[in-house]
């Protein structure tokens, strides 16, 4: 049996961490034969949303109650390797201004690198947990799932998520908004609900002409509304109907005060956000003209973990994404590959002295791919262009880190070596990332005339920082390669590299 | 007939001004029945490429050179309505730090707007002129067009460009490198062949896949080199055949000095550039692997010019570019249609009191077809990549300043009025630019639910810089659009901007 597969009957124990802005939650689990057997759950409200003041900035105070509560995590995860661990930070951690002070402290504490995900990226994780949660319900399904500072939509059908969006709206960030200083009336209900439907204005028409046949709430709010609407009674089949919601609505505005909002069935920690959850809800009924909609488990961190274990398998939505960016800028596959087969050939031959590990190989192969993509944009600056675009586009899969990432490696991979650009990454990167950088430009300047097949047959020696190109006799005489080999060496000599070109390679 | 048709069959008089980086060109034409008919043509060698430092700054005394050829020009003209004069500005301006020093210079004593046109968009003009040169000959052709700092490469078959590049190689550029102090030797000939070789191994093997039938050189360099082979016997034909490259190869080697290069055939004002460009042109024949090539007239200016025709006729290219970024980036027809409608029925409406031209009211209609392009990227800022697309690519047919335009009214579709980056527009368009965002951002808060049909029918008044903006009773009840255009009008405010909203129109 090979190694890899042996190691892949093992069951695998996964976690997640889902830094959100109404609760942090913890799940751990073990992954064997598709399944998932929950071995650990924790959930806290932190309320980050509710710490950003008036200019988006984390108060110290909600930054002392985040770092006491993933304090509480951190021995479940002491025992997990890093790649079957993902820690991902959401709406509250991409709006404040200071977040990178709490994460630098909450990384430390964890050991472990926290990821902030873009809206789309957590809609695509919400629906994986979801659709494994649903998995033997057919049709197409809406799934909402209410959030703290954001509020998620996806319609699907399987596995397959066919829209994903996400808004800013949330119940923290709405209780903040419209229910300041704790007073609850039928104007500042209406104002919620009225905020609400002018964000899902962008979304409406088109999830409409999409369609679905089941509703479905996912998050803590709804499961909340399902749960108060069963102890009155207004719920009879656990699932919540327009005219019960209607009556809740009533209730919460009876109540007048967010410090008197207390019912059957509600917790007394959800209780100060639950009227802004129920006008986002309301909104939501309106604008998609429900009748009814119904609870379901598995949301964000479900989904992590789902997504962690199918990384490297082919499920791997990473290797769709790259596909479909490969399509829609035209990338010219001969050269990615060649390219690819390039660097990673000159990745084989310094992996152990630099100890690279297979994920980084994967990562410089995948830049090696997608080097080319800016050229769609103009073939001036065209690597500038392609780290603006890896930067900032939507790629499912990948979290942010991963992201710039492969940004910093397009970037990087022609003129000039981009110091700046490395100073800008975190700094425990930094020497790993020049070390790929320094193949990615070599397997380009290797491949510039661009032939049919990759040249396969140099050798690259390290030696601490410094490389050693060997190149064979036939190649060592085509003076244009030698030329921009000799600038390459130039650029690299100007960034504080060493890159020996030796001409006279005895034998391969 | 209407007024339109009576217009278009009158003949019209078109010039353009070729700011080049070895030469300057001046053509003034009468166009009809798809016709040029050459009224005037200038040229002098102004070699603005020779003027830039190391630092890649203008010298003054270039900038004295160029202000002295363009007030020769100048009186050339002084008739000519705006929009039948185009100025572009090529691979010098393009490089030089300081270019917009000269710039502003030259269009206070031009009276007219300079465009530094993108490497691609030089290839594309190039091409449509050679392509009216060349209009009698069938087949894929290769054009190949070496100017003072780039060189231009176009394969194409009647009038439709199949590859455009520009390299940055040229024979003022390549002087200045490679035959410093004059002296000219084999060793510095072989040098500037291996960088020209370099350059052109990034298109090789793209364009010999392409092929083509005929290969046809359209600049002063190629120009030269067939008439001195004319002059010496080694050109019977008039095609400059390998073996008679060579054989002048020798020649310019054999002068050892550019001051001693004189040859029959040869202007004394191209001679300090011909090794170099000799040099380009060899190893074009090299990397191509040329037999033969011959010169055909028909070069950027007279390109601008039939550009100018085509322009508001269905030859505009400009049309082209857009609907192919419509298909790559997946822009929602529909949204993108009813918001232009939208914004067309607002320009309508101001335009008298606002004093806009037809040509303003194109520029607005086609921010409004573009605007959620930077969708395809990310929902989240995707005005700002929006921006960043129209601003970087190459959108063939459009100048640079008109890409700009576009990008900023992309850039302030929504959100707050990016007051910032109107500041970073030339003075003398701020207040139209600021007055056609805010007529699209009108169309689209009064889109935001995305209807199947636009709502056509609101009032809209400028009184100065005031609007006022009516809405029929239906709409005016409509709490959600109600609370869109109070959020848009304190954007408006906030940038220094009157918007009023009145909820009570009497009668439409």
């Amino acid at each position: 049996m090979s190694r890899t597969l042996a190691k892949a009957l093992q069951p695998r124990r996964l976690a997640a961490i889902d830094l959100g802005s109404n609760s942090f939650h913890l799940l751990v689990a073990n992954y064997q034969d598709g399944q998932l057997q929950v071995v650990a759950k924790l959930g806290e409200k932190v309320q980050l949303a509710a710490g950003l003041d008036d200019d988006g900035a984390l108060s110290e105070e909600a930054m002392q109650r985040a770092l006491a509560c993933l304090a509480q995590f951190a021995p479940f995860i002491e025992d997990i390797a890093p790649r079957h661990l993902r820690v991902v930070g959401t709406n509250a951690l991409r709006a404040a201004h200071n977040s990178q002070a709490l994460i630098e402290r909450a990384e430390a504490l964890l050991g472990h690198e926290i990821e902030i995900i873009a809206g789309r990226e957590e809609a695509r994780l919400i629906y994986l947990g979801a659709a494994h949660a649903l998995a033997d319900v057919h049709g197409k399904r809406l799934i909402v799932d209410i959030g703290g500072g954001s509020t998620e939509f996806i319609i699907g059908e399987s596995f397959e998520p066919l829209a994903l969006e996400s808004l800013h709206m949330g119940c923290v960030a709405y209780t903040r908004r419209f229910f300041a200083g704790g007073k609850i009336s039928e104007q500042r209900f209406c104002r919620a609900e009225l905020a609400a439907l002018s964000e899902l204005a962008n979304i409406r028409r088109h999830y409409l002409e999409l369609g679905w046949a089941d509703p479905v709430g996912s998050s803590g709010t709804i499961k909340a509304v399902a749960a108060v609407l069963a102890a009155s009674g207004d719920s009879p089949d656990e699932v919540i109907h327009r005219d019960g919601l209607h009556a809740l609505r009533k209730r919460l505005i009876a109540c007048q005060h967010l410090d008197k909002v207390a019912m059957q069935g509600l917790k007394d920690d959800r209780a100060r956000v639950f009227p802004a959850g129920v006008a986002i809800l309301c909104a939501i009924f309106e604008a998609f003209d429900l009748s009814h909609m119904r609870y379901s488990d598995g949301a964000l961190r479900e989904g992590v973990l789902y997504d962690l274990a199918g990384r490297n398998t082919a499920e791997d939505s990473r290797l769709q994404t790259l596909a479909g960016l490969g399509r829609r800028y035209g990338i010219e596959a001969r050269q990615a590959e060649n390219v690819a087969a390039n660097a990673t050939a000159a990745f084989e031959q310094v992996r152990d002295s630099w100890r690279l590990d297979d994920e980084q190989g994967q990562f410089l192969a995948w830049a090696a791919q997608l080097h080319e993509i800016g050229l769609a944009i103009s073939h001036s600056q065209f690597h500038r262009h392609g780290a603006y675009l890896l930067e900032h586009s939507d790629l499912p899969g990948f979290s942010r880190p991963e992201q710039r990432a492969l940004a910093f490696l397009v970037r990087a991979h022609r003129r000039k070596f981009p110091s700046k650009e490395l100073e800008s990454l975190p700094a425990g990167l930094r020497p790993r990332y020049a070390q790929l950088a320094r193949l990615l430009r070599l397997a380009v300047v290797l491949n510039h005339s661009r032939p049919e097949q990759p040249i396969g047959d140099f050798r690259l020696r390290a030696d601490g920082d410094d490389l050693t190109l060997s190149l064979p006799e036939a190649l060592a005489e085509h003076p244009l390669l030698v030329d921009d080999l000799q600038q390459e060496s130039a650029y690299q000599r100007a960034a504080g590299y060493r890159l020996d070109i030796d001409q006279a390679m005895a034998s391969v």
